[in-house]
């Protein structure tokens, strides 16, 4: 089974988080959502969620992939998060999958040498911070998976299931989900 | 300023309340997070949300707009809350906007007659139980504004804004959201 860790903090974008969310446990992913701020995160939004863990519980389990949602300051506490960035760092030196969505390309993953060798989109307005910006609703670049805000967040988790569990598993949580592919 | 009653529960749907939720707040309207389950509810995939108020705190505000996302069971306990059934006949008789996605215009509206006299859409395999079906995105048919599923929830919210603050606001913050219309 497949496991994934979407990571999340105070100011996270709440649509972000919970379209990734939902649309990979409908895909049979197992999902641990994991805060940096303590377990309860109020949204960009003001949207309350409760984390499944915080993340320092979780920092010695091996996961398919790491997904940062965007939203501000949410990327930021994502970003300034030392157990996350060696986390992130470590996934990526192993080549392992990475996702990041609207401030979090730029934010997070530029700001810590990510996308340095790798195209990738993200929100419009972080376009000069992205070493090797694409303008394309999602893009992968080997292990890392960037995609640009809300508006993007279904195809963007449609993208992850399709690469961690197939086309045609995508192509039915999708069609469950009535979402146009 | 327009104000919005969201309506939830255990089961409800994450991402078609998260997304109506986020996008009317940016779009500036008052958006209230209301449980008939308690204040913490865990929604249909897991994912634990804390409402504003319980449902009873409330009853006595007038709301523009009631909105009830779908999943199930929470779509259930929607229905079979006597609180809410009369608040949504009141806003029914009223002829105030009512909106509900997915599972919940079968569900909860037609179950409680709101809409006899009215074209409605909603989940695909919930046709039957909707008096006046229509197979589009959204509908809207007087006051009733109905839409499919997760899929939708974006244009749904996004048709919520255009009828409370008009064309203008809706564009505005598709474009913010990067959502294509």
């Amino acid at each position: 089974m497949a496991n994934a860790l979407v990571v999340v903090a105070q100011g996270i974008e709440e649509m972000e988080t919970v379209i990734i969310y939902d649309l990979l446990i409908r895909a049979g992913i197992e999902v641990t959502l994991a805060s940096v701020t303590g377990r309860q995160v109020e949204a960009s939004r003001g949207l309350k969620m409760v984390a499944n863990v915080d993340l320092n519980q979780v920092i010695d389990e091996a996961f398919d992939i790491i997904i940062c949602p965007g939203g501000l300051p949410g990327a930021e506490y994502l970003r300034d998060n030392a157990l996350l960035k060696n986390l992130l760092i470590n996934q990526h030196n192993q080549q392992k999958w990475l996702a990041a969505i609207c401030a979090s390309p730029a934010v997070v993953l530029a700001h810590h040498g990510i996308l340095d060798n790798s195209q990738a989109t993200g929100y419009p307005s972080s376009e000069e911070q992205i070493p090797n910006y694409i303008d394309e609703d999602v893009v992968v670049d080997g292990h890392v998976i960037t995609s640009k805000g809300p508006g993007t967040a279904m195809v963007f988790a449609l993208k992850i299931i399709q690469l961690l569990m197939g086309e045609v598993q995508a192509k039915e949580v999708a069609a469950t989900a009535l979402i146009k592919m």
